[in-house]
């Protein structure tokens, strides 16, 4: 994976700020546990109120944290007052996504000038054990100005 | 389009009660409201607490309902007793989801014996005009008896 | 589907003649067939040369006709000059590929500023019947100015 | 990544003869250039006659050989007999696809019972560095018997 150099020293800060204004990650109890240069960590305890059919995490739950996870990690690369928005994305569920608590891991995969491709991993972590859960791959586009998709 | 036959003329029922497991749909408030041999559709009013960073709803929340609409559009031709589970979906999203309400409407593509092809459509309805709002093309996996994916 | 209407008059002929350039699609023997506002046909006989294991067409050669659809459809509503590019796709395969012909019927979703959204589907085409084989969603990138994705 | 230990141990012969079966790989003159459990490498040296408009070989011709990697990556794991199909892929493009010639990797990320996931990276490879052209998330179909996907 390449090592990225983020323009804006303070994209940390830029990150969780935008981060605490997704009021659906507030509203699911998601919370920013990694912020890097290029890649982003998302956790998600386990909720009885998230859950689908059978059980287990919705499917859109775990979309939600592994998009999140590769917007801030493309968006960790942009300058102050960038915006990054999601194109598009593609998930492969790959188990169930059980408790105790789920993390989605994002990178940026190729950090271009207006289109960035990034991918997430999502794991079930249990006391010893990681079970991946899902795997996006999602194309996001940026810019130093405020943008809309297209 | 292809004219469905349901091998359950209780497709509704049993659609419809799995769809009142899903606390995750509940949760957001989503409500199911057609239910036709593979097709499903599914509206969700605009809540603050769904949203993302610039205020529209967030992707996972447009996700979830389009991969619930594509899955009970797939469950609907499965006989009494099967499950469905998603093994993968793709997400153009291609406007801001904005209020008052997001429509996600389901069909079933192919349906085959063991993978069924699948697409939602979802549209911001206002008073007198549809918005696209992003396409989901999904796979599922389904059969007569309990299955994990793969 | 929206009605599109070509910013260049001559958008014909300038997808004509950049399909002409592609020499791929000259060594599989595909054809342009049809060119309109935001929506491209492209045709392919059957070929052994161009099967996989099972005497189908390649998935490879699937993709590649839809492919071409989808960035000409985009191509056709943009001005002279301008490129476009393919940023990513999905297929979803639904039938062998077998002959006597394929065709790939592109059209634009969404014409975006710098984003377009497209869809394929490729259907095999017999006497009397056509059977879809496959389906794509595409992102295309464009400009006014040569670009390079992102 | 997962270590697999495949259920034939003349997995590389069959992988082998399956691949000379693919009239595609040798009409675009492919060659696979690895088979491991769970890892397949195809290289393509450039060839004009598999260009597109601005002279790079062709998205279907990338994705072919990403393809034809994930497949036969798959088939790997699976037992004598056994027939793996596409289901659907996505492929991002990542650099444009130059000379002097491509490798595509394909690996197994999950070997379920019927359904597998694979992923393929396609790079570029020059006299001493790689350039990544275009990543594959996949699912294939697999069983001990003939199957069609679905």
């Amino acid at each position: 994976m390449p090592a990225f150099h983020p323009e804006d020293p303070d994209f940390e800060a830029r990150v969780t700020s935008s981060f605490q204004q997704q009021k659906f990650m507030e509203t699911i109890g998601a919370a920013l546990t990694r912020v890097a240069p290029g890649e982003v960590e998302i956790e998600l305890p386990f909720q009885d109120s998230l859950t689908q059919q059978h059980g287990y995490m919705h499917g859109g739950v775990v979309t939600a944290i592994a998009d999140s996870a590769c917007g801030y990690a493309a968006l960790s690369l942009f300058p102050t007052g960038a915006e990054v928005l999601t194109v598009e994305y593609k998930v492969n569920f790959l188990a169930p996504a059980t408790g105790p608590r789920l993390v989605a891991r994002g990178r940026v995969i190729r950090r271009g000038r207006t289109i960035s491709v990034c991918a997430s991993d999502v794991v079930a972590v249990g006391d010893s054990i990681e079970t991946p859960v899902a795997m996006m791959m999602a194309t996001m586009v940026g810019s130093d100005k405020k943008v809309r998709a297209g």
